[in-house]
């Protein structure tokens, strides 16, 4: 295998909003080439990837919902083929065997699988000793936050996290932000010990409560998008990281990172920040 | 009456944190003389005001717990004299009562008044065709937030606040936020008409339901002062107004305009939004 | 006329970015009805401007490129109509002289008018005794931020603006962040008396110095879209305005009021302020 | 030496106002104990460096002008002991020096070394096989930020500082903020490739230019203390790191923890960043 040759890849839900946007991440990388664009959505079959993802030229790479022989061709260029997945729960996990039976690399962006199918497709990785990267938050500003969270929780012990969107988003807090506190949870610590004994006059105003005391606001207004923000403290200073996000081209340089990575792995390997 | 001469002002609670503020304040004003300074601290008495309140001259004015006297020389000068009363929910009543019999007008920072006794007052200052100004926040930038917040629910039917204050402070939320909330809650209109049915994975994320369906955040950090965040927002905008306090120096522009405005009153005004 | 007819809306420039926007938000409005869709732009001739501008069903208004008929159609409805231009600077004046003289109301977002321009078409719509609101920017927001930073630069002395926007944007400061400035030096005072000598140790770091002594600082990167923030200070206070604009839906409910509006106008108006 | 005694501490420079916080946070760490607070100012000689420092009862550790005595003390203790020096640029080469003779460990907070004078003083340290901690900056948020920024800047090609100061201060931009930019610097790459031609319509709007394309801006108001915020943005995103620093307080973590750092070196050591 060979770096001077770019890297073929597969896009798998190619017709879906983040599929659309790895075609055009992937279509103006020169160091990689877009081999296929699968998608099971009958309404977009044989029509131009480039056009549906808005792309000004066509990219003479039709939508197709024929897996297999994709990952067949991309398992014999001269360099490593990778398959971007961006499916469905219900696929994914047939699809990522799939690949690597064909020596193809898969990139996984779709969430929702159980723990024992993940260990499951270690272990398969494993024995084919091909690299899959699983990921299931693209975003290398989140991922540095995280991490730039869990080294100051060293110093500080008091921090609360807001997290602002949306006022289509049902749930709360938003998961972003569970993970957030459980990381600065795995530190053994127990946060914000109380100085005074606090009253709420209302309930909930003072958040809630996840990990080790760690308190998570949610706002949720028309006009935001998706925004988190970690606050410590400590006597005469506040150390704040905030992160904003306003579109899906956000993850797009998570995904590019991962390809270029994952052809020179030999093991399945979890999540943006082992790769950072 | 003349404005030619400077205000003759007393300062009643002059040794406590705010009266203090308020004898720098009033001693740095070309236009206000200061008369006296009274505190009924038995450790501070006959020291002079201006070098306890950390000035680095005297002020030849000594503390003394006598009001009455210096009530009856304040309604003797050219100007007419005022009162600025920082004390104690218990004496306060009184105070007022003995300054408006002098013919000194009252500016009042000292909070814990039922309705019944600020009505008392209202008539008895009316009687005497005194003004009397009782101001609970002086803020100048906090009323101007709020004006500023009235302003925008008008347009604007999305709005939370979120409120932080150092980790001292025992109740959520602050008495300041909740007068926000119910300032904008008196436009008739409920805000924040969800767009999904909402989920708390956790007890408390989405904050605390002030009037209205206003919803109030409250953070507790030590290293954070006093702030306030009102944030609306509506399809592709959001409108933040905020408030940051770091020092009682903060509330001296009020103090300042207060005195200037109550001698030209004629009866009781409640609110500093009332004479901005 | 009468209020119970929807008002019956002409749009110029419905191809357009802005024009495409417009068309959703009258759409979908129950008290305005879409009468016609006039654009230019040949491409687009003949399409559903439903379709066109992303509604998932027609609308049945096809794109045309004859205004005149379509206002002739608007004035003889039984409710005054209104024309929503977007178009552009060279037939602007052509367009409004056009709309006013069939009865038709001009809303009009296009700028680029001379002043003199301007002056004309203020008589021609007083001859004609017919509203015409002209609105150089139709977010509510940003005019709510102006005016409350016009209330506030009354109380403090020290104000600087940051406006921050994605790097595609070639000129600082942003327009509208010189216009704020020009609102607070109407009030003929000089910001920011210098209480030190400041010393730039590398040019340009204390920013731009726009009208009576207010400071822009204008940020670019990626991943920003259109912010502004008008930060006033005083001794232990800070006062923060902040818009983000992330989505032109941001304009749709100016547009919708400025549409109610010049219907009830007998002559030109000049401003969204003015009608709020 | 055992760590089941207190470090004994030396205070110089015990009267000023960073003094003042070190005799309080040291006085109040049960695993430190105040030795001797040394301050030239003849006005403090004899008094007590607890209630010069506000604390509500004395230390019975009265201020002396005399170094050496104190270090020799403290160089005669179970544990080893330590100099906190928060002097002057003119003497605190010489208080160095001697407290490395003594085998006492300095802990340096004063700046205005020479870079000679600094390789001089870490040859002397390291014959004497005596560590010594030189800190520009003893607060850790800042060096948490600084920390996160190089971070970022590996996966971020665009970012801006903005930094914040009350109007007393008369440089711009902030020493730390452009010791920011130089960090950022040193990672070789050129931030901040241009997208357009920039127009600035007013000079210094695009704020300075310090290494590597990096651009600062600096805001002066009153009411501001001294905050920092470094902004990443790439495609759709934007990752803020922001420190505020509102009281001296926020340097005492820093000269604890350097204080327990310094008993373990043989050598000396320059920036708070190489203990955490």
């Amino acid at each position: 295998m060979n770096s001077q040759y770019p890297i073929p890849v597969v896009i798998n839900g190619a017709a879906g909003k983040m599929g659309r946007e790895v075609v055009k991440a992937v279509s103006q990388a020169t160091d990689l080439t877009l081999l296929g664009a699968i998608d099971r959505n009958p309404e977009h079959q044989g029509k131009d990837a480039g056009e549906l993802a808005g792309l000004p030229e066509p990219l003479e790479v039709p939508i197709t919902d024929q897996l297999e022989p994709m990952l067949a061709m991309a398992g014999q260029e001269r360099q490593i083929g990778v398959m971007v997945d961006f499916t469905h729960p219900s696929t994914v996990y047939d699809n990522i065997r799939s690949a690597i039976a064909y020596g193809v690399r898969p990139v996984v962006g779709t969430t929702g699988l159980s723990s024992t199918q993940i260990q499951d497709l270690a272990e398969f990785a494993d024995k084919a000793s091909t690299g899959c990267l699983m990921i299931p938050n693209f975003s290398i500003g989140m991922v540095l936050l995280q991490q730039a969270a869990v080294q100051a929780s060293q110093y500080f012990d008091h921090v609360e996290i807001i997290e602002l969107h949306h006022n289509q988003k049902a749930d709360a807090p938003s998961g972003t932000a569970l993970q957030t506190a459980q990381m600065l949870a795995e530190l053994g610590k127990t946060f914000n010990p109380p100085q005074v004994e606090e009253t709420e006059k209302l309930p909930g105003a003072r958040g809630s409560v996840a990990a080790e005391g760690i308190r998570i606001h949610s706002v949720r207004l028309p006009g935001l998008i998706a925004h988190q923000e970690v606050i410590f403290g400590s006597a005469g200073q506040i150390y704040t990281l905030r992160h904003d996000t306003s579109d899906r081209a956000c993850y797009m340089p998570g995904v590019l990172l991962a390809i270029r990575k994952v052809v020179q792995l030999k093991s399945l390997v979890y999540g943006l920040e082992k790769i950072l």
